[in-house]
Protein backbone atom coordinates (compact mmCIF):
# COMPACT_ATOMS: atom_id res chain seq x y z
CA UNK A 1 0.00 0.00 0.00
CA UNK A 2 1.25 3.55 -0.89
CA UNK A 3 2.81 4.97 2.35
CA UNK A 4 1.45 8.61 1.65
CA UNK A 5 -2.25 6.63 1.88
CA UNK A 6 -1.16 4.80 4.99
CA UNK A 7 -0.13 7.18 6.95
CA UNK A 8 -2.98 9.64 6.22
CA UNK A 9 -5.16 6.27 7.24
CA UNK A 10 -3.41 5.91 10.39
CA UNK A 11 -3.90 9.35 10.82
CA UNK A 12 -7.24 9.59 10.32
CA UNK A 13 -8.01 6.10 12.31
CA UNK A 14 -6.57 7.72 15.58
CA UNK A 15 -10.10 9.94 15.46
CA UNK A 16 -12.16 8.71 18.31
CA UNK A 17 -15.27 6.57 16.68
CA UNK A 18 -12.96 6.08 13.34
CA UNK A 19 -11.49 2.77 12.77
CA UNK A 20 -9.46 1.52 9.87
CA UNK A 21 -12.85 1.40 7.29
CA UNK A 22 -13.91 4.57 8.18
CA UNK A 23 -10.09 5.86 8.09
CA UNK A 24 -9.99 5.02 4.82
CA UNK A 25 -13.54 5.92 3.27
CA UNK A 26 -12.31 9.52 4.62
CA UNK A 27 -8.83 9.54 3.06
CA UNK A 28 -10.37 8.72 -0.50
CA UNK A 29 -13.16 11.03 0.40
CA UNK A 30 -10.65 13.98 0.55
CA UNK A 31 -8.17 12.53 -2.26
CA UNK A 32 -11.60 13.73 -4.33
CA UNK A 33 -11.90 17.27 -3.06
CA UNK A 34 -9.60 19.83 -4.91
CA UNK A 35 -6.56 20.47 -3.52
CA UNK A 36 -7.61 23.86 -1.94
CA UNK A 37 -10.58 22.21 0.17
CA UNK A 38 -8.20 19.94 1.63
CA UNK A 39 -6.10 22.43 2.43
CA UNK A 40 -8.58 24.74 3.49
CA UNK A 41 -9.63 21.56 6.05
CA UNK A 42 -6.22 21.31 6.98
CA UNK A 43 -5.55 24.59 8.03
CA UNK A 44 -9.09 24.99 9.85
CA UNK A 45 -7.88 22.25 11.85
CA UNK A 46 -4.02 23.39 12.59
CA UNK A 47 -4.87 27.18 13.41
CA UNK A 48 -7.77 25.97 15.46
CA UNK A 49 -5.08 23.74 17.64
CA UNK A 50 -2.44 26.38 18.00
CA UNK A 51 -4.24 30.05 17.76
CA UNK A 52 -7.14 29.22 19.97
CA UNK A 53 -6.76 30.42 23.73
CA UNK A 54 -8.79 30.11 26.55
CA UNK A 55 -10.80 33.35 27.86
CA UNK A 56 -9.32 34.68 30.57
CA UNK A 57 -12.58 35.27 32.49
CA UNK A 58 -14.38 32.20 32.00
CA UNK A 59 -11.67 29.77 30.35
CA UNK A 60 -14.28 29.19 27.48
CA UNK A 61 -12.67 28.67 24.41
CA UNK A 62 -11.69 32.18 22.86
CA UNK A 63 -9.74 33.52 19.60
CA UNK A 64 -9.31 36.78 21.72
CA UNK A 65 -7.57 37.24 25.83
CA UNK A 66 -11.86 37.69 26.39
CA UNK A 67 -14.03 35.63 24.39
CA UNK A 68 -17.45 37.26 22.65
CA UNK A 69 -20.12 36.13 25.43
CA UNK A 70 -17.83 37.49 28.57
CA UNK A 71 -17.00 41.10 26.12
CA UNK A 72 -20.89 41.43 24.97
CA UNK A 73 -22.28 44.26 27.30
CA UNK A 74 -25.39 43.42 26.30
CA UNK A 75 -25.02 40.59 28.43
CA UNK A 76 -26.15 39.62 32.59
CA UNK A 77 -22.50 40.18 33.90
CA UNK A 78 -24.30 39.63 37.18
CA UNK A 79 -25.07 35.76 36.35
CA UNK A 80 -22.71 33.16 35.65
CA UNK A 81 -23.50 29.56 34.78
CA UNK A 82 -20.77 27.01 36.13
CA UNK A 83 -20.25 24.11 33.71
CA UNK A 84 -17.79 21.17 33.02
CA UNK A 85 -16.83 21.99 29.82
CA UNK A 86 -17.40 24.01 26.42
CA UNK A 87 -19.48 21.50 24.54
CA UNK A 88 -21.99 22.42 27.66
CA UNK A 89 -21.54 26.47 27.08
CA UNK A 90 -22.19 25.12 23.18
CA UNK A 91 -25.41 23.57 24.63
CA UNK A 92 -26.88 26.30 26.61
CA UNK A 93 -26.33 29.31 24.18
CA UNK A 94 -28.23 27.02 21.34
CA UNK A 95 -31.26 27.31 23.30
CA UNK A 96 -30.99 31.06 23.16
CA UNK A 97 -32.72 31.59 26.31
CA UNK A 98 -29.48 32.47 28.81
CA UNK A 99 -28.68 35.55 28.68
CA UNK A 100 -25.74 35.40 31.23
CA UNK A 101 -22.33 34.77 31.79
CA UNK A 102 -20.64 31.30 31.43
CA UNK A 103 -17.96 30.16 33.74
CA UNK A 104 -16.17 26.75 32.36
CA UNK A 105 -14.24 24.37 35.08
CA UNK A 106 -12.65 22.13 32.57
CA UNK A 107 -13.53 19.38 34.04
CA UNK A 108 -15.35 17.85 37.38
CA UNK A 109 -13.75 16.45 40.73
CA UNK A 110 -13.00 12.98 40.39
CA UNK A 111 -10.54 10.78 42.42
CA UNK A 112 -10.87 8.26 40.03
CA UNK A 113 -9.53 10.03 37.44
CA UNK A 114 -6.81 12.20 40.02
CA UNK A 115 -8.83 15.75 39.05
CA UNK A 116 -8.67 17.74 42.52
CA UNK A 117 -10.35 20.48 42.72
CA UNK A 118 -6.77 22.60 42.05
CA UNK A 119 -6.73 21.28 38.70
CA UNK A 120 -10.42 23.07 37.78
CA UNK A 121 -10.81 26.84 37.52
CA UNK A 122 -12.34 27.07 41.02
CA UNK A 123 -10.25 30.06 42.15
CA UNK A 124 -10.91 31.94 39.16
CA UNK A 125 -14.65 31.82 39.80
CA UNK A 126 -14.16 32.76 43.47
CA UNK A 127 -12.12 35.84 42.01
CA UNK A 128 -14.56 37.11 39.73
CA UNK A 129 -16.98 36.59 42.02
CA UNK A 130 -15.45 38.92 44.37
CA UNK A 131 -14.20 41.37 41.54
CA UNK A 132 -16.76 41.52 38.91
CA UNK A 133 -19.99 42.32 41.36
CA UNK A 134 -21.60 38.38 40.18
CA UNK A 135 -24.74 38.17 42.11
CA UNK A 136 -25.82 34.79 40.88
CA UNK A 137 -24.29 31.47 40.69
CA UNK A 138 -25.79 28.58 39.03
CA UNK A 139 -24.50 25.39 38.50
CA UNK A 140 -25.03 23.51 35.69
CA UNK A 141 -23.16 19.90 36.39
CA UNK A 142 -23.98 16.88 35.28
CA UNK A 143 -26.28 14.60 37.85
CA UNK A 144 -23.30 12.16 38.26
CA UNK A 145 -21.20 11.34 41.63
CA UNK A 146 -18.60 13.74 40.51
CA UNK A 147 -21.16 16.60 39.12
CA UNK A 148 -22.94 16.45 42.76
CA UNK A 149 -19.80 16.42 44.24
CA UNK A 150 -18.19 19.04 42.66
CA UNK A 151 -21.78 21.22 42.99
CA UNK A 152 -21.51 20.06 46.69
CA UNK A 153 -17.42 22.19 47.01
CA UNK A 154 -17.97 25.22 44.66
CA UNK A 155 -21.14 25.78 47.24
CA UNK A 156 -18.81 25.54 50.22
CA UNK A 157 -16.27 27.58 48.70
CA UNK A 158 -18.48 30.18 47.82
CA UNK A 159 -19.67 30.44 51.63
CA UNK A 160 -19.91 33.61 52.73
CA UNK A 161 -19.52 35.18 49.54
CA UNK A 162 -22.81 37.38 48.72
CA UNK A 163 -23.88 35.27 45.78
CA UNK A 164 -27.36 33.23 45.36
CA UNK A 165 -26.33 29.67 44.80
CA UNK A 166 -28.55 27.92 42.54
CA UNK A 167 -28.44 24.57 40.71
CA UNK A 168 -30.20 23.87 37.38
CA UNK A 169 -33.86 21.42 37.66
CA UNK A 170 -33.38 17.66 37.94
CA UNK A 171 -36.47 15.81 36.68
CA UNK A 172 -38.25 14.14 33.91
CA UNK A 173 -36.11 15.12 30.38
CA UNK A 174 -38.83 16.07 27.88
CA UNK A 175 -39.75 12.82 25.86
CA UNK A 176 -38.12 10.69 28.16
CA UNK A 177 -40.67 7.86 29.81
CA UNK A 178 -41.40 7.96 33.42
CA UNK A 179 -41.16 4.59 33.54
CA UNK A 180 -37.55 4.06 32.05
CA UNK A 181 -36.51 7.21 34.56
CA UNK A 182 -34.22 6.21 37.52
CA UNK A 183 -35.13 6.66 40.53
CA UNK A 184 -33.22 9.78 41.99
CA UNK A 185 -34.43 11.04 39.30
CA UNK A 186 -38.04 10.08 40.05
CA UNK A 187 -37.30 11.40 43.65
CA UNK A 188 -35.86 14.72 42.16
CA UNK A 189 -39.02 15.59 40.04
CA UNK A 190 -41.33 14.60 42.53
CA UNK A 191 -39.58 16.84 45.23
CA UNK A 192 -39.89 19.59 42.26
CA UNK A 193 -42.72 19.60 41.02
CA UNK A 194 -44.93 22.85 40.15
CA UNK A 195 -48.55 23.79 40.74
CA UNK A 196 -50.23 24.15 37.33
CA UNK B 1 -18.74 30.58 19.59
CA UNK B 2 -14.75 31.18 18.80
CA UNK B 3 -14.57 31.32 15.18
CA UNK B 4 -11.50 29.11 15.12
CA UNK B 5 -13.72 26.78 16.59
CA UNK B 6 -16.29 27.13 14.20
CA UNK B 7 -14.45 27.03 11.39
CA UNK B 8 -12.65 23.83 12.81
CA UNK B 9 -16.16 22.20 12.92
CA UNK B 10 -17.47 23.24 9.99
CA UNK B 11 -14.39 21.65 8.34
CA UNK B 12 -14.53 18.22 10.33
CA UNK B 13 -18.63 18.37 9.33
CA UNK B 14 -17.80 18.26 6.10
CA UNK B 15 -16.64 15.18 5.96
CA UNK B 16 -18.83 12.08 4.96
CA UNK B 17 -20.70 10.56 8.26
CA UNK B 18 -20.06 13.10 10.62
CA UNK B 19 -22.59 15.52 11.32
CA UNK B 20 -22.12 18.71 13.57
CA UNK B 21 -22.21 17.10 17.25
CA UNK B 22 -20.07 14.52 15.89
CA UNK B 23 -17.35 17.51 14.49
CA UNK B 24 -17.63 19.65 17.57
CA UNK B 25 -16.58 16.56 19.76
CA UNK B 26 -13.72 15.79 17.07
CA UNK B 27 -12.42 19.04 17.18
CA UNK B 28 -12.27 19.24 21.08
CA UNK B 29 -10.28 15.71 20.69
CA UNK B 30 -8.04 17.35 18.76
CA UNK B 31 -7.69 19.83 21.04
CA UNK B 32 -6.58 17.48 23.45
CA UNK B 33 -3.93 16.18 21.81
CA UNK B 34 -0.54 17.58 21.25
CA UNK B 35 0.09 20.55 19.07
CA UNK B 36 2.95 18.02 17.23
CA UNK B 37 0.53 15.33 17.11
CA UNK B 38 -2.15 17.93 15.48
CA UNK B 39 0.55 18.86 13.19
CA UNK B 40 1.18 15.11 12.20
CA UNK B 41 -2.66 14.99 11.85
CA UNK B 42 -3.06 17.48 9.27
CA UNK B 43 0.40 17.02 7.45
CA UNK B 44 -0.19 13.48 6.83
CA UNK B 45 -3.46 14.22 5.24
CA UNK B 46 -1.76 17.25 3.49
CA UNK B 47 0.92 15.30 2.12
CA UNK B 48 -1.44 12.15 1.13
CA UNK B 49 -3.80 14.60 -0.97
CA UNK B 50 -0.85 16.67 -2.77
CA UNK B 51 1.76 14.25 -3.18
CA UNK B 52 -0.37 11.29 -3.87
CA UNK B 53 -0.12 9.91 -7.62
CA UNK B 54 -1.51 7.22 -10.01
CA UNK B 55 0.63 4.38 -10.87
CA UNK B 56 1.38 4.78 -14.57
CA UNK B 57 0.37 1.15 -15.16
CA UNK B 58 -2.36 -0.28 -13.16
CA UNK B 59 -4.01 3.38 -12.02
CA UNK B 60 -3.85 1.96 -8.32
CA UNK B 61 -2.95 5.12 -6.00
CA UNK B 62 0.76 5.15 -5.64
CA UNK B 63 3.89 7.25 -4.09
CA UNK B 64 6.23 6.42 -7.03
CA UNK B 65 5.04 6.46 -10.72
CA UNK B 66 4.70 2.71 -10.67
CA UNK B 67 3.36 1.13 -7.72
CA UNK B 68 5.01 -1.16 -5.37
CA UNK B 69 2.58 -4.00 -6.68
CA UNK B 70 3.29 -2.82 -10.34
CA UNK B 71 6.79 -3.16 -9.39
CA UNK B 72 7.44 -6.19 -7.31
CA UNK B 73 9.26 -8.80 -9.39
CA UNK B 74 7.25 -11.93 -7.23
CA UNK B 75 4.00 -11.08 -8.23
CA UNK B 76 2.84 -12.60 -11.39
CA UNK B 77 2.80 -10.15 -14.52
CA UNK B 78 0.47 -12.16 -16.56
CA UNK B 79 -2.59 -12.08 -14.61
CA UNK B 80 -4.57 -8.44 -13.92
CA UNK B 81 -7.26 -8.43 -11.66
CA UNK B 82 -9.82 -5.65 -12.60
CA UNK B 83 -11.36 -3.31 -10.08
CA UNK B 84 -13.46 -0.14 -10.07
CA UNK B 85 -11.60 1.24 -7.41
CA UNK B 86 -8.88 1.13 -4.80
CA UNK B 87 -10.38 -0.02 -2.01
CA UNK B 88 -10.89 -2.72 -4.10
CA UNK B 89 -6.95 -3.33 -4.33
CA UNK B 90 -7.04 -3.30 -0.87
CA UNK B 91 -10.15 -5.50 0.09
CA UNK B 92 -8.19 -8.31 -1.96
CA UNK B 93 -4.43 -7.22 -1.14
CA UNK B 94 -6.21 -8.75 2.52
CA UNK B 95 -6.64 -11.92 1.73
CA UNK B 96 -3.57 -12.71 0.87
CA UNK B 97 -4.54 -14.99 -1.95
CA UNK B 98 -4.02 -13.41 -4.91
CA UNK B 99 -0.56 -13.04 -6.01
CA UNK B 100 -1.14 -11.16 -9.46
CA UNK B 101 -1.21 -7.36 -11.02
CA UNK B 102 -4.38 -5.10 -10.46
CA UNK B 103 -6.00 -2.80 -12.77
CA UNK B 104 -7.70 -0.28 -11.44
CA UNK B 105 -10.46 1.27 -13.53
CA UNK B 106 -11.66 4.44 -11.16
CA UNK B 107 -15.52 3.76 -11.47
CA UNK B 108 -17.80 1.56 -13.93
CA UNK B 109 -20.03 2.63 -16.84
CA UNK B 110 -23.18 4.81 -15.45
CA UNK B 111 -25.29 6.49 -17.94
CA UNK B 112 -27.49 7.63 -14.51
CA UNK B 113 -23.72 9.50 -13.33
CA UNK B 114 -22.88 10.35 -16.46
CA UNK B 115 -19.69 7.77 -16.26
CA UNK B 116 -19.09 6.79 -20.20
CA UNK B 117 -16.30 4.31 -20.82
CA UNK B 118 -14.19 6.86 -22.02
CA UNK B 119 -13.89 7.92 -18.25
CA UNK B 120 -12.75 5.47 -17.21
CA UNK B 121 -8.77 3.69 -17.74
CA UNK B 122 -10.17 0.85 -20.48
CA UNK B 123 -8.16 1.87 -23.14
CA UNK B 124 -4.77 1.64 -20.52
CA UNK B 125 -6.09 -1.63 -19.76
CA UNK B 126 -6.61 -2.59 -23.71
CA UNK B 127 -2.93 -1.22 -24.04
CA UNK B 128 -1.46 -2.76 -21.17
CA UNK B 129 -2.25 -6.17 -22.45
CA UNK B 130 -0.98 -5.53 -25.56
CA UNK B 131 2.63 -4.51 -24.80
CA UNK B 132 3.08 -6.55 -21.19
CA UNK B 133 2.55 -9.94 -22.33
CA UNK B 134 -1.03 -10.45 -19.93
CA UNK B 135 -2.57 -13.70 -20.05
CA UNK B 136 -4.90 -13.79 -18.02
CA UNK B 137 -7.90 -11.04 -17.04
CA UNK B 138 -9.92 -11.34 -14.21
CA UNK B 139 -12.99 -9.05 -13.81
CA UNK B 140 -13.68 -8.20 -9.88
CA UNK B 141 -16.44 -5.63 -10.19
CA UNK B 142 -19.46 -4.96 -8.32
CA UNK B 143 -22.68 -7.62 -9.02
CA UNK B 144 -24.77 -4.38 -10.05
CA UNK B 145 -26.60 -3.32 -13.74
CA UNK B 146 -23.65 -0.92 -13.74
CA UNK B 147 -20.94 -3.15 -13.01
CA UNK B 148 -22.16 -5.81 -15.27
CA UNK B 149 -22.46 -3.57 -17.77
CA UNK B 150 -18.43 -2.58 -17.76
CA UNK B 151 -17.61 -6.00 -17.46
CA UNK B 152 -19.08 -6.99 -20.89
CA UNK B 153 -18.33 -3.77 -22.17
CA UNK B 154 -14.36 -4.72 -20.86
CA UNK B 155 -14.78 -8.29 -22.67
CA UNK B 156 -16.45 -7.02 -25.65
CA UNK B 157 -13.17 -4.64 -25.82
CA UNK B 158 -10.77 -7.37 -25.31
CA UNK B 159 -12.25 -9.71 -28.08
CA UNK B 160 -9.56 -10.86 -30.11
CA UNK B 161 -6.56 -10.30 -28.46
CA UNK B 162 -4.81 -13.37 -26.85
CA UNK B 163 -6.08 -13.56 -23.03
CA UNK B 164 -8.13 -15.64 -21.26
CA UNK B 165 -11.35 -13.48 -19.19
CA UNK B 166 -12.48 -14.85 -16.58
CA UNK B 167 -15.16 -12.81 -13.72
CA UNK B 168 -14.92 -13.60 -10.04
CA UNK B 169 -17.78 -16.30 -8.94
CA UNK B 170 -20.58 -15.25 -7.74
CA UNK B 171 -22.76 -16.82 -4.72
CA UNK B 172 -23.83 -16.84 -1.39
CA UNK B 173 -21.25 -15.13 0.55
CA UNK B 174 -19.80 -16.82 3.74
CA UNK B 175 -22.13 -16.32 6.79
CA UNK B 176 -25.40 -15.42 4.84
CA UNK B 177 -28.23 -16.89 4.63
CA UNK B 178 -30.09 -18.57 1.54
CA UNK B 179 -33.30 -17.46 2.51
CA UNK B 180 -32.25 -13.65 1.97
CA UNK B 181 -30.08 -14.27 -0.69
CA UNK B 182 -31.72 -12.36 -3.90
CA UNK B 183 -32.92 -14.88 -6.99
CA UNK B 184 -30.40 -13.63 -9.13
CA UNK B 185 -27.95 -14.28 -6.18
CA UNK B 186 -29.40 -17.94 -6.01
CA UNK B 187 -29.77 -18.71 -9.59
CA UNK B 188 -25.74 -17.51 -9.63
CA UNK B 189 -24.19 -19.88 -6.74
CA UNK B 190 -27.19 -23.01 -8.19
CA UNK B 191 -25.30 -22.54 -11.65
CA UNK B 192 -21.81 -22.48 -10.27
CA UNK B 193 -22.65 -25.29 -8.09
CA UNK B 194 -19.38 -27.43 -7.19
CA UNK B 195 -19.40 -31.20 -6.87
CA UNK B 196 -17.88 -32.30 -3.26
Amino acid sequence: MSKLLERAVDELAKLPGVGDRTALRLALHLLRQQPEQVTAFTTAIQDFRTRIRYCERCNNLSDEPVCPICSDPTRDGSTVCVVEQVKDVLSIENTGQYRGLYHVLGGIISPMQGIAPSDLKIDLLVERIARDGIKEVILALNTSIEGETTSYYISRKLEGLPVTISAIARGIGFGDEIDYADEITLVHALHNRRTL
